[in-house]
């Protein structure tokens, strides 16, 4: 049996475009000889669709979809992922469902039984949960189908609030019962630079404790926050690789089931972690133009190390043609900053003009000073230059269709450091998911091999440059501290007594832990951002914003 | 037997002014001879705590504060919502539980069984939901103790995606088997200005049909984006109301148990929406500004029917004394809107200042010159006149305390009519989810005694003064017409077919929906919207920004 792993780029709710991919990717299967071809889930509408399920409109074109694109299986069965409708009056009026596409019309569908409900997952609020297990026949082969979370019923209990799940029957042991000759699972799931790995893990041990092959696709793609990585994989009964997909590129590959256990095994190295981020942030811009028909990127180049890093992803995700940046010196800016950023631009070859800012500067001081009258200057004045410049940015990106770019990095995302309406400005925030010091990280990874981001950029001491003589570390702690707690915070979800007991300084921990929940209303109006962690900030991370805690 | 039916105020994760609160009313009720008091659903840490259930450290508070709270019952039992531990090792680690206390100690704990999982609710991220059945004894008589959701076990299933719930078992039919001769249910139902007749009808239902008293006690209160109107009950065994607290205040009353079925009924007819619609924007801005530990409200004052009616709900919410704000005309305002904006100031007699923006405006065009040369003035340049003004005020509020109000209404929210970064900007919307035609009808509502609001604001056409002679109507369907489609489309998530079918003109429509998707990206980065309808922008719809459809 000759299966095809068909890892494609869908579009939410481009119902034209994911069909013709998953046509396309038939007839070629179907050419090549293929008995099989498997997509990802809810590959039909692309995931996340989120409240368009809600939607009748919706649902109907799914469905109209999945009835034309079974109208091309002739000599192939396609398993292709796509909402179904429950039939019983009561629950949930959907499954999450995998449509067995045969002779032209569909043979039977299967339901997701394991319904991930936690961080950027909300599938109780659409799907009533599987609880019947059937196999599928095809040339004297029986094949168990699961969707994506059902491979995750032995995941161990943590003792944590935030990682618990409701407990279902297990579909693997169901379906084992059934004495399934193969396991296929179409997944959507989203990448974090530490979930590679432990994918592969989970279908590895999976396939070797149940002596059973396993084909495992994946989507690939960004859809608004979250990077879908692809990497699906083949695996033999004993647990062997024995193919890998690309990761962040589309790819079909062709495995034959008879020659799983005689096939060389791939022995793959994980991926270094800061080169999934670079390709997950290459990646999410590229997508986010693409798919929301845009071409062009502005951003505001500082001098920084974030702007550079924003910069140089925006012009390997869009090409530098399509890259132009406003340089819009202060009086507090440094010479070396507008060399650098300068420099930067030359090193990219993108567009670039400098817009010095004194002069609207001035005319808030003026229009302000009956207001303002005998009061010092403090943060009030450095926002308003913060504002000025994002007021410019934007300007540029109305006359001329150039999309903003929002720069901020984690660190600061988390503890408030920036200004709302002014740099926290943007349709897409590119590093927000990436703390400081790995912003720096990826500054040397892009510098790897030529020096592209100018070294006067990474070695400096980071300033907001918004008065004079100031660094980031006269208000916040050193940053190397200051990550590291928020990560035990964030992402580990830590008590902070128990981070202080580990070692680091209660009064550190104390303030990054007060900065981090009073600047949720500042979050609350962010861009989307980019998610390449396990818990990045926004859909998967829902605090109260009035609340005392 | 003496009831006390507590509907209290909570403030999310402040659990030393809840547990205070909570012990007072439980001492007063002592002293006054109950033998039984009741408060609402997760009262303990205030709802809803979102992710907060995440954190260790907030549950060990809440359970804390949970054996406190009982150390203060001593002749009386009070029934308290609180999150509990599940002891299962499979399954969520919590349960939304109300907490029997009595004689110093906690007696039995009850869980909640229906979890909603749809619009602003997200209950089985957090939460396992109840399986076992059983009844509290208490002066020989026998309570039911139910959550919220739980009532609500015999809605007719909609034949809709956006309605339909998972199938659980109805805990009511569970408890009635048990014979009990109550039953309480603690609550924490938000408002929408069309739910408290339902809820009522519900309760009145229910107690009929199962020949039943009901003491149903709900949250007051706004949190972020809810608003909780109160309005708990106590309903006799025919269905008639005995009690109805307060809405949208904290009121305590007493019942006499014995005394259901000969105590005058209640016949409230039921309150017109506008005037529910008004009292919950007073206490929606009321609390955030009291819980976030704010006093002072900013606006910009344009002369127009919104920010006219925002002044008047922050002026009643926080006082006159405490409201502050910009007039911020440029070249394009009329006369007529200044002098309106000066009346309004000066009938609500808060303080106000005149700020001319012409100057800042020359400075970004002579800034912008050289970048712009020889291109026409397009929505750029309006666009710059918002942000200049959204700038100034927040401005004003980094300078003096005084936290901005955006005065954007659902109309606008809805189409993408609004600057992001400038008229959009706010820390909380007021009249987000108010539609343009019931803005107006707020401002009579407003002006039924004294014109508060000078009808020159009222009757002249809207307009967003940011080029010469602009009128709303220029880019806009009326009002009137474009509010019944939204709300069709939005509220009643129609079908755009239907709703053409029902007779709207298929261009409006058409171009209705189009707008309200293309602009799912301005709303990913609004201020949180105080909620008084059915369907809200932000938290109970969630639509992915990037997708086609």
């Amino acid at each position: 049996m000759k299966i095809a792993l068909a890892q494609l780029n869908y579009h939410v709710g481009n119902f034209q475009s994911n069909t013709e991919k998953i046509i396309k990717a038939i007839n070629n299967a179907q050419n090549d000889g293929c008995d099989l071809i498997v997509f990802s889930e809810l590959a039909v509408c692309g995931y996340p669709p989120l409240d368009l399920l809600e939607r009748e409109e919706f649902i109907e074109q799914c469905l109209l979809q999945v009835d034309i694109i079974a109208t091309e299986c002739k000599s192939i069965m396609a398993i292709v992922g796509c909402p179904s409708i429950n039939p019983e009056p009561m629950g949930k009026k959907l499954f999450n469902s995998a449509f067995v596409l045969a002779e032209g019309k569909v043979q039977s569908v299967h339901h997701k039984t394991l319904l991930p409900n936690y961080d950027v997952f909300d599938e109780y609020r659409y799907f009533q949960p599987n609880s019947e297990f059937s196999l599928v026949e095809l040339k004297g082969k029986k094949l168990a189908i699961t969707i994506c979370e059902d491979l995750w019923d032995e995941q161990p209990v943590f003792n944590s609030f935030a990682k618990s799940k409701l407990y279902k029957k297990s579909p693997m042991k169901e379906l084992k019962q059934l004495n399934p000759d193969l396991v296929i699972n179409i997944a959507a799931s989203p990448f974090s630079y530490n979930q590679g790995q432990i994918r592969q893990q989970i279908i590895s041990q999976k396939a070797a404790k149940n002596n059973i092959p396993f084909f495992y696709v994946n989507q690939i793609g960004a859809n608004t926050e979250l990077v879908f990585d692809g990497s699906s994989l083949a695996v033999n009964c004993k647990g062997e690789i024995i193919k890998q997909l690309n990761s962040f590129k589309e790819d079909i590959q062709y495995c034959e089931l008879s020659h799983m256990d005689s096939s060389p095994t791939i022995h793959a190295k994980p991926r270094e972690k800061l080169s999934l981020i670079h390709d997950a942030l290459v990646l999410g811009v590229k997508d986010y133009f693409n798919k929301m028909g845009f071409t062009k990127a502005t951003l505001g180049l500082s001098g920084g190390i974030d702007s550079a890093v924003t910069v140089v992803v925006a012009a390997r995700a869009l090409g530098p043609e399509n890259v132009r940046v406003l340089l819009l010196p202060s009086k507090y800016s440094s010479d070396h900053s507008i060399k650098d950023a300068e420099d930067l631009a030359n090193n990219l070859g993108i567009q670039y003009d400098i817009v010095p800012i004194k002069g609207i500067v001035d005319g808030f001081d003026n229009t302000l000073a009956p207001l303002f009258k005998g009061l010092d200057a403090d943060v009030t004045e450095e926002n308003i230059q913060a504002r000025i410049r994002g007021t410019l940015l934007m300007a540029l990106s109305n006359k001329f269709g150039h999309i903003l770019l929002n720069t901020s990095n984690k660190s600061e995302a988390a503890v408030g450091y920036g200004t709302l309406y002014g740099d926290m400005n943007g349709g897409l925030s590119v590093l927000g998911d990436v703390y400081k010091t790995d912003v720096f990280a990826l500054a040397r990874y892009i510098n790897k091999d030529e020096e592209i981001i100018p070294v006067n950029t990474i070695v400096k001491p980071p300033s907001a440059e918004l008065r004079p003589d100031q660094k980031d570390s006269d208000s916040l702690p050193d940053y190397d501290l200051l990550d590291q707690v928020l990560f035990n915070y964030i992402e580990k979800n830590e008590h902070p007594q128990k981070i202080i007991d580990a070692g680091f300084d209660a009064a550190v921990v104390n303030k990054a832990v007060r900065l981090v929940n009073m600047n949720e209303y500042k979050r609350f109006q962010t861009a989307p951002i980019i998610r390449v962690s396990s818990k990045a900030f926004g859909l998967g991370r829902r605090i109260p914003l009035v609340s005392k805690f």
